[in-house]
């Protein structure tokens, strides 16, 4: 029978699109020789059995306590949302646990469950939270009913032919099949979009077509709904566009709009974390059903690109880069990571690098992949996975801007640089803002989002207002305000038609490597140009962060420009007032979140300002003229809920000024040890930080250390062509290069 | 030579206090046998070899840079003093190395740096800084320069025979002698105390005479000066007081006066962590001269219990409670306690479980001590040191309060229940308040000092004035402040004078573990009796903290109750008006220090608020009444200088009211991730909490859980006596049980 079922996939993959119609189950994510391959191998590879047993204890644990399919009526903290959606996670493990321990007990839990679902779902009404613009039946939002259905086909799948074919097709007719519909055909605003959503409904659909061989919902998943009858315009209720014109839809489409050639997700790595598996799970299926639809090689590896791209998204514990909407502590150490991960192993090229990150997730899925890392690993071949610096594209075709992060070391400094396009509905209006970690530790933080994902205490779970008032807004993010706006006035239709553009990235040499990039269309007349290095030079004890921004505008502005350090202040160059009472920084756009702790002139010539996170020291130095104003500022005003963190940030103002240029050093040093008591290199290590040159065509700022040496740092501003010949005459003496910077 | 010294030491023990003057060197800390005995063990014992090798690496690379003696001028933070404070401690390495080592390399290095200090001492003026009550001459106080005498009389004893005897004569005419008598004769109120200054004056004096065996500074340090000619009441830098009525001097005062005959020093832990090392050094050089003065059992082995006190006043990661002036972090990883867990190892009764502690120090005293607890961890007899509850007593004879600490499991849950006398000048006014730990992470904080030690920076690295101002208040601690006012009105010499009574201590039930006191003192014609329980319930996941606080007054007061949570707010049950603009607290007596953020009227019954910190949920139920209020506090107000953390607390207000009583509990439960994004057992498991019985004899309170059923606990408020009969009579029922406390 097994042998039978191995001749037939091989057979299969030879075969037209109808090769499927011949193969046994399961035949979604497990398969037959796969899962012959894990029974062979039970008690041989440490990771493997480890996690099995984990899953058996959990999956036993749960069949103990019986099954309870509640009356659907909470928001994602409640009860009755946790209840059903843990239902489809333990019967998707007991079908993967019947198969490889072929214990019916788990087969019949499964059935038992989907019969309970099954005489339910017939008289469900829509859920009795009204939130949602799309509310699902189970859960408040198709979204989740769409997780249910991914989850539950490959537990469907897994006992298929446990079950008769009466039973089989009581539950198609009654229960998977208008599930199916639902979220599709009776819900096109979520189905038919290019969106993590859609992508979890696509899934949903596509998956239990497969098992069900039903090609309708096969051809829906992959193409989408041709008649979808929306308007153009429609906004979902995270602001998000429903549909715009010419939008394309389905599986292919959702695959090749959000994901960059280079395999960034447009709406960040938090969100690509969870659209990462719906992709994954159904381009699996396709590989093991259709394989001559290449959908798991669609768009030259996207998706296998797409896990790269992720876990090179992370710090050095493996944490997501909080860009736009995205919940701070998430990682590759994720379920859907576990899976990622494995199976970018296994129809990838093999890395070895991988292994190691399998090793640090702790467990493998329990599938084919899942079995071969794990014996990979159990067999010594796993290589550490050093991140280095990287430049990701954004946009369908990788033209829309995108992230630069620069590494030195081993995380020792790494700089999050994003210039990319906004992101879909998940975006933040932050164009050329950056972040900065040392270690896995946030030095300059970006805030990340304002919510308290399925804490249903915390206005259910879902995004709360700050989210759009604070965690969105331009002055929430270490990038330039502009008379107090928001980037495009935070209009979301405008910001979608743009994005910055990369003028250079180079990280060939240790000892500098420099991300540049310039946004025009942010502010209407102005254009934006910053250059962001990573420098190492031997005066100085650590790596640090050089920060160019050029503004050349056509009117008189005020400039904001923040640091969100992490950390209690030491010592700083410049006096300040504090008031006594604290009032907002502003009234709208985020200032009004802000209260100024302090106010004070910036000094003239360089503003030094220091502190203290973790044990390490930071200094800021600024090139700033008397007349800038520094405001000390600590996020949580007009926060009756107490939903943000009281983060501290400093920010340097400019008045009245037409084109400007602002300069910056971000530099870590020395330690400090609470056991030990002693302070070592506690002292920034410039002397002085100063603009030699600019104009419209170059800009260059010299560095002067403690030690009376000098570094030259001279951006091109005009001409980013990797052959041009510059040259500059500074203070009498000629620089000649060639490429878009310079340094010495 | 060798076998002649160890049979000279065997003979001394049973001779006369001038056994020591026929001795040869080392004979200080190092001992002749001892010294073989390291010697022959090289490169058998892994730890003490690392321990070696990295005092090696560091002594060597320290000879490598050249000996520098640069004339005195910094604070703490600054190069003169880090550079003199790092010559000492690597010329006492350097002493151990040449000793061990038998390189003469070390005893060169040790003769060239202090013969540079000879030449500059002859003339050296006192430090240019002018801010202690003490100056020093290498540092701008005594208690430095002090430090550096102890550690140089051990370099100096290392090389004693390397010298010739010019060389030695000069030494100590001109460098050891006038720099004793100076620390001393010339500096009594510095010396002439009961102070952890002190302590060091006389070590150094104490060892540099042993060395020189000179019985005039020997005598000096064990009794003091005879005549100091201080006036009586003058104060230190600190607020301390320099001399009282009948002071006592030496180190037997200072040994009897500040530890408690259970080792717990008066200052607190972060003190005794300072004030332990010249102690055991001191009493270990006499243990090696004299042991008929038997130093090191004094008062009944008060040294090595002091020890034992100390590291049961630890966290789970051996982090100690910040009572008193405290900088939080400091643990026993701090070098002095590798000396103290050394020396309580060996000379105490070789608790297998110190060596568990050792492991976790991760290095050894280069010295025999170490060098046995090093075997006995290579020969595996290490055991885990597992802390239990503990009740130490505070005073000379253990009858002045004390601290109460209550553990659940292995640090499950640790309460710190402080009901001491004043701690001398680092003590703040906080009578019966407490702080909470879960695992080694702070629920409800003590603030701890206000003091960036040794980053020069913040004031010099000394106390800053927000220390006075903010810190040492009663506001700043988890305990009651009365009219807004500090204990004994922040008085000094009046809180010195009074101590709280313990009531009562039981942590014989695992699931009921209880401390009581009483402060009738601090608030004259007011007696507050708090009683705190950690109690464990099948129906609860956690155990938690019952808090019951009962005040009887001569006349009606404002009341203040503040809980410093570390952590987010999740969830409350009272509404509340958050301003849009902050406003300090009040005016002074640390008030002014806190911005309210909100604040609203307490509910009628129970009063709860939720929060979330790293991941573990935190509910305060306290029993309310309509009329209480209840603020949002964060620190931070009138803190121009940002030396206050910003810090926030819930704090219940009762105005007008006479007697009174607060109940409350703190109930750690469930969990959040934000990888798996799943919160579990988020609501606290608290019905209802109420007073059910309350007199001056009883008060009794029941928690009723959500499953309804319900947990009675009565204090007997006037009768703590353990065979004491009580009956009580509530709803009707009958409850008789013997001792102070019942719980059902």
């Amino acid at each position: 029978m097994k042998k039978f079922s191995l001749t037939m996939l091989a057979v299969g993959i030879s075969l037209s699109s109808f090769a499927s119609e011949a193969k046994g189950h399961p035949n979604l994510i497990l398969t037959e020789p796969g899962v012959e391959r894990m029974r062979d191998n039970l008690g041989e590879v440490p990771l493997f059995d480890k996690s099995l047993a984990t899953v058996k204890q959990e999956v036993d644990a749960e069949i103990a306590m019986g099954i309870d399919t509640p009356i659907p009526k909470d928001f994602s903290g409640g009860y009755t949302h946790q209840r059903h959606k843990q239902n489809f996670f333990i019967a998707q493990k007991a079908g993967v646990l019947y198969q490889v321990l072929e214990d019916e007990k788990y087969a019949k839990y499964i059935r038992d469950m989907l019969f309970q679902y099954e005489a339910m779902y017939k008289d469900l009404p829509l859920h009795p939270q009204e939130r949602s613009y799309s509310r699902g039946k189970l859960f408040w939002q198709c979204l989740n009913d769409s997780n249910w259905l991914v989850y539950m086909s490959q537990a469907y799948d897994a006992i298929y032919d446990y079950l008769s074919a009466d039973e089989r097709k009581t539950l198609e007719d009654n229960l998977f099949r208008p599930f199916a519909d639902f979220i599709s055909l009776e819900n096109p605003q979520f189905f038919n979009r290019v969106h993590n959503h859609s992508t979890w409904g696509i899934a949903a659909v596509g998956m239990i077509g497969l098992v069900m061989n039903d090609e309708e919902l096969i051809q829906r998943a992959l193409y989408g709904i041709e008649d979808d009858g929306l308007e153009v315009g429609g906004k979902d209720n995270d602001g998000g566009t429903i549909k715009v014109e010419g939008q394309r839809k389905g599986f292919f489409a959702n695959l090749e709009e959000p994901f960059s050639p280079d395999g960034y997700y447009t709406e960040g790595p938090y969100y690509q974390r969870y659209a990462m598996y719906p992709f994954l799970i159904l381009a699996l299926a396709m590989e093991n059903n259709r394989p001559d639809l290449k959908v798991l090689q669609h768009k030259d590896n996207v998706l296998l690109k797409g896990i790269n791209a992720l876990l090179n998204l992370s710090d050095a514990d493996g944490e997501f880069f909080p860009l736009n909407d995205a919940q701070k502590g998430m990682s590759y150490k994720k379920a859907s990571l576990v899976t990622a991960v494995d199976l970018a192993y296994f129809y990838g090229e093999k890395d070895p690098r991988l292994l190691s990150v399998v090793e640090k997730q702790g467990e493998v899925l329990l599938q084919e992949s899942g079995l071969e890392a794990a014996i990979d690993i159990r067999d010594g071949k796993a290589v550490p996975f050093v991140k280095s610096s990287v430049n990701l594209s954004d946009g369908p075709n990788g033209d829309q801007g995108g992230v630069g992060i620069l590494r030195y070391g081993n995380e020792d400094l790494t700089l999050v640089f994003k210039y990319a396009a906004q992101g879909l509905s998940h975006g933040h209006y932050d164009k050329l803002s950056f972040s900065l970690y040392e270690k896995g530790e946030e030095v300059l933080q970006d805030y990340g989002l304002a919510r308290f994902v399925n804490i249903g205490q915390k206005g259910g779970g879902n995004y709360l207002k700050e989210n759009t008032t604070w965690a969105k807004t331009t002055i929430a993010h270490n990038t330039l305000s502009i008379n107090g706006t928001k980037h495009f006035d935070g209009e979301y239709d405008v910001a979608s038609q743009h994005h910055s553009e990369l003028f250079t990235f180079n990280a060939e040499d240790d000892n500098v490597k420099v991300v540049s990039a310039t946004e025009e269309n942010a502010y209407p007349g102005t254009l934006m140009h910053r250059t962001m290095a990573v420098i190492k030079d031997e005066n100085f004890e650590k790596p640090f962060v050089l920060d160019i921004l050029r503004v050349d505008t056509d009117k008189k502005n005020q400039y904001d420009l923040p640091f969100y350090y992490m950390g209690q202040i030491i010592d700083k160059n410049f006096t300040h007032e504090s008031p006594t009472t604290l009032s907002p920084f502003g009234e709208d756009n985020g200032y009004q979140h802000l209260f100024v702790e302090g106010k004070g002139n910036a000094s003239e010539g360089n503003t030094k300002f220091q502190w203290l996170q973790h044990g390490k020291y930071y200094t800021l130095t600024m090139v700033t003229n008397a007349e800038d104003e520094v405001y000390l500022t600590r996020i949580g005003a007009n926060d009756p809920d107490f939903n943000l963190r009281r983060d501290a940030a400093i920010t340097l103002r400019r008045n009245d000024t037409q084109d400007t240029l602002f300069v910056s050093v971000v530099e870590p040093h020395g330690s400090y040890s609470p056991v030990s008591e002693s302070s070592i290199n506690s002292r920034s290590s410039i002397k002085n930080l100063e603009v030699v040159f600019n104009n419209d065509d170059y800009t260059g700022v010299r560095i002067t250390d403690v030690k009376g040496d000098t570094q030259l740092f001279i951006i091109a501003n005009r001409d980013n062509d990797s052959s041009a010949k510059h040259k500059v005459e500074i203070d009498g003496k000629s620089y000649r290069w060639v490429g878009p910077f310079f340094y010495m």
